[in-house]
This record gives structure tokens, C-alpha cells and sequence, in this order.
């Protein structure tokens, strides 16, 4: 799951074909630890790995950094690659080490913490560095770089120990590659949500209110409820249902349920009284048994039963963790759960594998990958072999009749079942893990939820959860960044605003608005004291699909000047024609 | 506010035009002592008051009271009546009384109670009991009448003393009155949302998941959201705009409101971590005021804005108060508030009033009766004259422009503001408080809400509060019962059931059901293996709306014999004009 376009701290694993660009961002890190020490002597050195994009190095520094030091820092890394001095890779007694790096604590911890008796070496010019290497042969070898920023790092993750400074630098093989690589960052960062959400007016994180509990304005509202508007009826066209059950519970059901066990750690603190004990839910599984149970004896007739439910979701995430929409506290959930035999898996997965690919594509998310994480040998797993290959054959038949490519990996499944996972491409080309249909084959029995079979003997129904859009709040700040904020007509809040000329056309604008609006579109009426190329400017600022210009000429003639957000000039329209125009875009999800 | 169906124990009036009315059910209240102290010598009497629809006393008695001991006492009190004893009252010094009742420690307490040098008593038959008057003549004037049931109660409430045994009696002037009394109340229990909610399989409460803390199934859960999508329709028709807060806020934003100190007890306890305090939000006012304020500067042209939201919103109740739909711990409001200047109040309390009425009367409710709740002379209420002046005038105005008869009430205003109440009567004459309109002259300044005024100047603005339902599950509790778990067809979760006359018909029935929720209909069909008399009995029973029996001549001709809920036989029918005329129904709301 990518859940940020920064620059990734995972390490870089440099797989064969990748094998020089890893020496190359592996090379230029010693460079610039080498322009570090130099720059700032007494420095301490942590580690600097080669990452996605490019490397980092992280410093113990005598004094802060700021990002006005990095064109310094970079300047003399350019030196050294000029010089194209060679990189010499060796290895020494631990003894001997310990003696080089007796002034670098961190090295040191290093090599305590290694296997063996002696540890590797890599020097380059003047410096050298504790290294398992995989290097260039030459610094002038190096490729297209730029620094690109500084952050805070704990030694090992350690919080208690001081903070480390972080410079991280992109990299790659070529200049053009590297262009490429900085305008889809500045691309992405004109598209991230968070600054969108704010300039669009959707929703706001408040410091009263709570972190990653964000609160949405009319028009932030608005586009989430045609979202979730757009999946009910879906799920209400293939036969889904909807059920209800709050966002409390007593923390008994999650004891029974076994979720105490397991999730406790992502669940909002208990509320405590005298002789009873709630808790937000952080999931809605076991409310929907308990419901299923409620409901009274089920025969295999009633089956596949599906219940689907918006409820809004409450998951404790470090307040460190938590920021816009994509890594949030309260998450609306288009979950669902399908109670079915084992006879019902194949089709019920079928259904839910239409459902994802109607909602996405209406998103226009056409271009996705799908997982099938299946049972390894190894042993987290539920032991019921024939029950894990009944599912496992279910679903490899249901993707392939429905042809739908995937790749398998194993010892990927839940402990509960197997699963697969949709991962979306959006318009930026970044993946994003939305949707999810997974198999449960132990839930139900855990909670006792059972149905009298066609041999009269009681069974357990197999349990399918499902979300599509993953979380309303999650899935809105994706399609902003998604849509670059320009939402397509059906979604956006406000669909066409209405700009008279002069404060004596406000009537007819008026009119216009309302005429509009009684064919069930959302229209807004620009009444400030601006010029009508201010008003404009604005509305497509905000992103507006439709600007109605009206004045005298339109006025009388019914009708209204259409420009449309991508600067198109439709000329004077009837209002009729307007409407019919923008019903059919609607309809279509153009 | 009428919540219960149960003869009530608050005290009657007897308001001039009732005094004989009063007289009869206290004069049956001795005559019930006097029966049960004969019966079961050793008796303690309590209190022993006239109430809504007869009577009740209360006893301390030596063995438990079951119902059948009912006729017993009921039958003595007819020998008392045909006797036709006098009432005499007298008065006596405390200290003889003392003696008289040597042996009621509640009588006792009660003269020790009482102010003055001696205290009231009345005698009739063999019974002297302490009173302070208003009774008959004589026993033979007492009416008609029927013990109706046994419950517990507690000496003054204080539930640290003894339970005592109450007896409730039913009275009426007439048999005529005190028949239509039970038929009523049989009725009411027909309609009971508690047993109709699980006859209809629409909702559960279950020990799980806690008191006051209902489930909906997939019917209980369409009801509720057709319910909402009607209301937030009308509210979008009307101007209002929708907000999303969600549930939960970081307790803070209760301590700056006031409403901490206010409504604390009635909060969930706090969800407590080491350096932050969460709640449930007991209502929207300081999410929806904090959003406003985050939303930037606001000018006056703005205003008015209108927040609605159906936000769940979390009352803890005490756990024995709660039950069904109607007294219940979670809570959706159809909630807004309308952020106004001064000048606007008068047209936006028009534009509530509206709502209120075009919602209502959808549901069936037309005769209802409106409560405006002014300031009174006495202290509690925010001291600004001027804004009180203004804002009465302008709800006055309103209701006057409106043509809306209303009984003003000094004294009854909330300490913010003056409001206006409405009570409606469902079906069965009951009456129920439902909408709310309440003006708010100090919320927003406590908040730190401003708008820039035409004067350039800092300006704070009215918030008016507004519910329409009140909140989704007490309304769907009252609807049950004002229709009598018959929904109308635009509400009801089935619309039809398709019941094949044969297995052979099954096929059929299918595209029947298929054609009709093409069409936007909700069809279940009745595969079981019962004879189609028992399935059209069940549909009868489930309170479907229409039953569209199918058999060999009707898949022939493309159509279904159509049954009413009502017993009426519509014949064959083509589908598409069963569509047109179920569409056509739902359109109506009829």
C-alpha cells in the first residue's frame, strides 16, 4: 500500500536488472557523507542506504542543518564525481575497526552487533566508511542526483535516543530520468489532497476536534455522499443489503469475538463505567454476526445473506501517524459482509469482483493489478486443509472465468482464509491498495453462527468480507489527488456557477439557478462586486466544471454564455440545451 | 411528551371541567385501599392519587400481590359501590392523627410532612384514611372502572427504602368511555413498536451490544434510510446544506462550549489516553460552530449558512430508562443549524417551518399543535432584552405570516432563547413531541462565531437549531406504531412479494421480480414449498403491501394477480401497469 509520494525510507533491494542503480545510490551516499564530514567536522555517522528514488545518510550533527546547506553539500559531491576517483572495497578484523571508528559510536554499535570476526570496508578519496559494499568502480560513474530535503531520524527507530538529521538525495541513471522523476513530484505535490482539500474548501483537520478525525464542509460532504450514494445503489442493483449497527458496542462482544486479542491495540480507549465497558468499533464483523444470529434459524434457503454497512470506523492510529485523508482515525468502511455455503464461494466472489470493477471504472481506475494471497507452510494458519483448498479452488476459478489476471503469492492469506487484493493505478500512475474480498473460514464458528443445512444438520456458513472503495475518507483524498481536484461533473459539489455581468442581471441569474437546480443540478450564483474576469479566474480556480456567464443578450434570450473549467468557450446555450448537456454527463460519468 | 403507552403516574389535574372525573378516581382509589387492607390485613398504605385515564395506591403489603388476585380486591370494591356508603371529610389536630395512624409509618412520615396545626381526613365505610379532599358524595357515584395491573414503585422514589406494590386502576364516567379506554389500549399494544420491530424482523436490541443501543436489520435498515433520504431531500430542496462531523471529539471542545458542565451526565464516559481525553458527541452545536469558524472569515453575504447533519450522536441514558426505539442511547438527529444575522431570523424560522410541516405531513401527520416557549420573568435565562424582544417579535411574525396556530408559554423558553415546539398526533390520538426551532442568542459568542457585517464590523450571528424527526429511531419507533407496522408503500422495505402458485412457476417469478426492481422496486419472491393460501397469509402477517401471485396463465400473459394488503383482489394484471401504478403510489407517498 503506497500511502505518501515522499521518498521512501524502505531500503532499495536492487533486484539484478536493478543491480547498477542500487551501486549507484549506494556510492552516492558515501559521497555525500564524505561532503558532510567535511563540511561539519565531529560529525557522527549512523547509515546511509540506497532506497526507492535515490539514498539517504543519517547524521549526528555539532550543529542543525538547513535546506540553504545543501547546495554546499552538493556542489562538493559534484567535485568528487568530477575527480572519478575509484571506490576499493575490503574487509578487516573487528579489532582493527573498532580502532578506525573510535570516534563514530554509531559505527561501533555496528560492529558489535555483526556476526563474525572481521566486517567490510569501503574507501573513496579521503573517506571511509563500515560497508557490506556493493559499490561503483569509479565516482564518475554516479548518474543524474539532486539533494532534495532533511528530516529528523531515530538511530535504529529508537525514540529515546537523540535525533538524527536525514538528508535524503534522489538519483537516477539518467538527467532525463531524474527530470522526469521532479516533475511527478511536483506534479504530485500540486495534486496532494491535503493542499487541495484546503484551497477546494472540503474538509479541515481542527485541533479541537481531534488528529485524523477530519470534519468536511457542504461541498467536502457533498462529494462524499455521491460516492457512497453511487456504491449503495450498486450493491442495491446486485443484490446486496444494507443493515445498521452504530459505532459502539460493549467491549464483551470483542472478548468473544476474539478481536480483543488481536486488535485492542488499534482501538480507540474503553469507555468505563460502574458495570459496563464500551468501546468505539474499530470493525464491523462481529456486529453483523451478532445481527445474523438475532435474526433467528437460518435455513441454506435465506443464504448467501449480505449485509453491507456504512458505518464510520474508529482505529487508534499513532497521532504521529495520522495526516489528511489517507491516514485518518475515523473511516467510513463500504464493508460487507456475505454469509454463504461453501457451494456459494465461487459465485459470490464472481459478484463481488463486478462490483469492484463497476465502482472503480465509474472513477475512472481502469488500470489495476490483482493479488490472490493464498495458505504458505509455514503455521499462522487455521488447520483445516480441505476447507483452504475448497476456497482457494473457488476463487482461482472464479478469476479465471471471469478472466481476470492476477498473480498468487503464498503465505500471504489472512491467518482466517485466503484473500485478494485490488491494487489501483490512479492518474498519476501511483498504486494504490483499495479493495479487498477476503475468505474467512473461522470467524463464524468462533461467534457460533450457524445455518440448518439441506441435510437438516446445523453448519457453519464460510464469511466473505468485502470493501471496494476501502474508506470513504481514504478513497476521497486518492480521487482528489486522482482528478488533480477537478472532479468530473457527476461528482463535483458545485457543477456550474452562474456569473451575471452586472449587479442588474442578479435576477435572471436567479433564475438561471433555479431552473438548473430543479433539473437536480448543484449550481451556485456569483454575487460579489467583481469583474466578471475575476469571477471567472475563480470558478475555475476552484475547479468548477461549468461558468454561466449571463447579461443582457442571455437574459432575453433565455439562454447562457457556457465556459467550460478546461477554458473551452461553448458560446450562448438555451437553458434547455444546458441542462440536457449536463444530465447527460452526469448519467455517463463522463 | 408522551413516551409510553402505559397508564401514567403522574398526578392528574382535574381541571375544573374534569372535577367529578377527579372525585370518581379518587374516591375509587379508597375503595381499592379499603379492599386490599380488608384482604390482606397488616397492609401499610402509601399514597393513593386520581391520574390520567383512573388510579392508583400504593401499598407495603405482608405477602406479594399477583393478578390474580386482581378480581378478588375489584369485586369487593362493587359490593362497596353498590352500597352506595357516603364520603365524609373532616379535619383533625396532627397529634390525633398520630394516634389514628399509629401503625402507617407512611402516614406518619406524610403528617410530619405537612405544614399547618392539624391535617385532612376522610372517611367512608370502614376506611378513614388521611387525605386532603375532593371526593364524592357517595361510593354509588364512582363510574366505571377495572383494575388494570400490579407494578413496583419506591416511598417518595427513593429507591434505599422497601418496594412497595402499586395497583393501577382504569376509570371513565361511562362503560362506554372506559370500553373505548381498552380498546384503545389493546390497540396501542397491537401497534407496540417493541413487538412489531421483531414481528417484522425490522430491529434488535441484544445484550451484546448494549441497552439503548438498537441494530437494524436489512428491512429495519431500509426504512430508516428512506426516511433520511426523504428528509435530507427536502433539505436540499429547501437550501440546506449538509456537513459530515462524525462522532467523536476531543472532550476540550465540551469544556470551551459549556456543555461539559451542562450535559456532562448525559455524556458516554471519556475515552482516556495519557495526554488526550475523547468523547462521543452527545450533540452537533460545537462541531458544527468549529467548522464554521474554521471555514475563514465570513461576510455577511454568506450568511445564512445551514449546517444539517445526520450524525449519530450518543446519549448514556441510564440503562434502565432506555427500551425500544423510543428511549434509546444512540441517537440519529436530523439535525441543523442556520447561522444567521438578526434581520433573517424571521425568514429562515418561515423556511423551518416549512420543512417541519411538508415532512410531517408526508408521514401522515397533519394534526399537530405548535408550542411557542418564551422567556419569563424569573432569572435563568441570557440577560439581553433587546435580543430576546427582536427574536420573539420575529418568530411571532412568522407564525402569523404562516397562518400557524400556536399556545405561547412564558416561562417555558431555554435559557438561550426562545423555541418552538411541535407536538403532532399519530394515528391512535397520542401526541408526541417531534420538531424543534430553537433560536440561540448565546452559543455563538461563547464560541468566538463572528461574520464581517455591510458595516465592515465584527458581528456575531443567531444559530438557530432545528430537528424535524428529532432523531431516526425514535421517529421510525413512532411510525411503527402510527401505522401499525403497515407502511405506507414508499416506505415499506418489501413493496411486494411474487408468490408462485407452483416450483414449476419459480422461473417466472424470478423475471417478475427482475422486471419490477428494474424498475426501482423492492420485490422478494416466496420459494418455499407451502401452499400459496399460507404464503399470501405471511405476506399478510409481514404487512406487505402488495402480493403478486403467478401461475400458468399469468406467465403466459406476461402479468400477476395482484392482492392488496388490504384483502382487495386487483385480478390479473399486466406488469407494466402494476409498475405504473406501485410508481405512481410511491410518488404520491399515498
Amino acid at each position: 500500500m503506497v500511502t505518501d509520494i515522499e521518498l521512501k525510507a524502505e531500503e532499495f533491494s536492487g533486484a539484478p536488472g536493478e543491480d547498477r542503480l542500487y551501486r549507484m545510490r549506494h556510492s552516492a551516499a558515501h559521497i555525500m557523507a564524505q561532503a558532510v564530514t567535511e563540511m561539519l567536522p565531529g560529525s557522527k555517522l549512523a547509515i546511509g542506504p540506497p532506497i526507492e528514488y535515490g539514498f539517504y545518510y543519517d547524521f549526528l550533527l555539532p550543529r542543525p542543518l538547513t535546506p540553504e546547506d545543501l547546495p554546499a553539500i552538493e556542489a562538493r559531491m559534484r567535485e568528487v564525481v568530477a575527480a572519478d576517483v575509484p571506490f576499493e572495497e575490503s574487509r578487516a578484523p573487528k579489532d582493527e575497526a573498532r580502532r578506525i571508528f573510535a570516534d563514530q559510536p554509531f559505527k561501533l554499535e555496528l560492529i558489535d552487533s555483526f556476526e563474525g570476526e572481521d566486517v567490510g570496508l569501503t574507501r573513496h578519496d579521503t573517506f571511509l566508511d563500515l560497508c557490506r559494499g556493493r559499490h561503483l568502480d569509479r565516482s564518475g560513474e554516479v548518474g543524474a542526483f539532486k539533494l532534495m530535503s532533511i528530516a529528523g531520524a531515530y538511530w535504529r527507530g529508537d525514540e529515546r535516543r537523540p535525533q538524527l538529521t536525514r538528508i535524503y538525495g534522489a538519483l537516477f541513471s539518467t538527467q532525463e530520468e531524474l527530470d522526469a522523476h521532479l516533475a511527478h513530484l511536483e506534479e504530485a505535490r500540486a495534486r496532494d489532497h491535503r493542499r487541495l482539500g484546503r484551497e477546494l474548501g472540503l474538509f479541515f483537520l481542527i485541533d479541537d476536534i481531534g488528529p485524523g478525525l477530519p470534519v468536511f464542509t457542504p461541498k467536502g460532504e457533498m462529494v462524499r455522499h455521491l460516492m457512497e450514494s453511487f456504491v449503495r445503489e450498486t450493491q442495491t442493483k446486485l443484490g446486496f443489503q444494507h443493515v445498521w449497527t452504530g459505532n459502539v458496542v460493549r467491549e464483551g462482544l470483542f472478548h468473544k469475538s476474539g478481536h480483543y486479542d488481536n486488535y485492542r491495540d488499534v482501538m480507540f480507549p474503553p469507555m468505563v463505567d460502574e458495570d459496563a465497558v464500551y468501546r468505539l468499533k474499530p470493525m464491523n464483523c462481529p456486529s453483523h454476526m451478532t445481527l445474523y444470529k438475532e435474526m433467528g434459524v437460518h435455513s441454506y434457503r435465506e443464504l448467501p445473506l449480505r449485509f453491507c454497512e456504512f458505518a464510520t470506523l474508529y482505529r487508534y492510529e499513532a497521532s504521529g501517524a495520522v495526516g489528511g485523508l489517507t491516514r485518518v482515525r475515523s473511516l467510513t468502511q463500504d464493508d460487507c459482509h456475505i454469509f454463504c455455503t461453501p457451494d456459494q464461494i465461487e459465485e459470490e466472489f464472481t459478484r463481488c469482483l463486478n462490483m469492484v470493477r463497476e465502482v472503480l471504472s465509474a472513477f475512472g481506475m481502469t488500470d489495476y493489478r490483482l493479488q490472490l494471497s493464498l495458505k504458505g507452510s509455514e503455521g499462522k494458519y487455521v488447520q483445516d486443509e480441505e476447507k483452504w483448498d475448497a476456497a482457494t479452488r473457488a476463487l482461482v476459478a472464479a478469476l479465471d472465468a471471469n478472466g481476470v489476471q492476477y498473480e498468487a503469492v503464498e503465505g500471504e492469506a489472512a491467518f482466517y482464509g485466503p484473500k485478494a487484493d485490488l491494487m489501483a493505478k490512479d492518474a498519476l500512475g501511483r498504486e494504490w491498495q483499495l479493495s479487498t474480498i477476503q475468505i474467512d473460514l473461522i470467524q463464524p464458528a468462533r461467534l457460533g453462527v450457524e445455518y440448518i443445512g439441506e441435510d437438516g444438520q446445523t453448519h457453519t456458513p464460510v464469511l466473505i468480507h468485502r470493501a471496494v472503495m476501502g474508506a470513504t475518507e481514504r478513497f476521497l483524498g486518492v480521487m482528489i489527488e486522482h482528478y488533480g481536484g477537478a472532479f468530473p461533473l457527476w461528482l463535483a459539489p458545485v457543477q456550474a456557477v452562474v456569473i451575471p455581468i452586472a449587479d442588474r442581471h442578479n435576477d435572471y441569474a436567479a433564475r438561471v439557478q433555479e431552473t438548473l437546480q430543479e433539473a437536480g443540478l448543484r449550481i451556485e450564483v456569483d454575487r460579489r462586486t467583481e469583474r466578471m474576469n475575476a469571477k471567472i479566474r475563480d470558478a475555475q480556480i476552484q475547479k468548477v466544471p461549468y461558468m454561466l456567464v449571463v447579461g443582457d443578450r442571455e437574459a432575453e434570450a433565455g439562454a447562457a454564455a457556457v465556459r467550460l473549467r478546461s477554458g473551452e468557450d461553448l458560446k450562448a446555450m438555451p437553458l434547455g440545451e444546458i441542462i440536457e448537456r449536463m444530465r447527460d454527463e452526469v448519467a455517463r460519468k463522463a
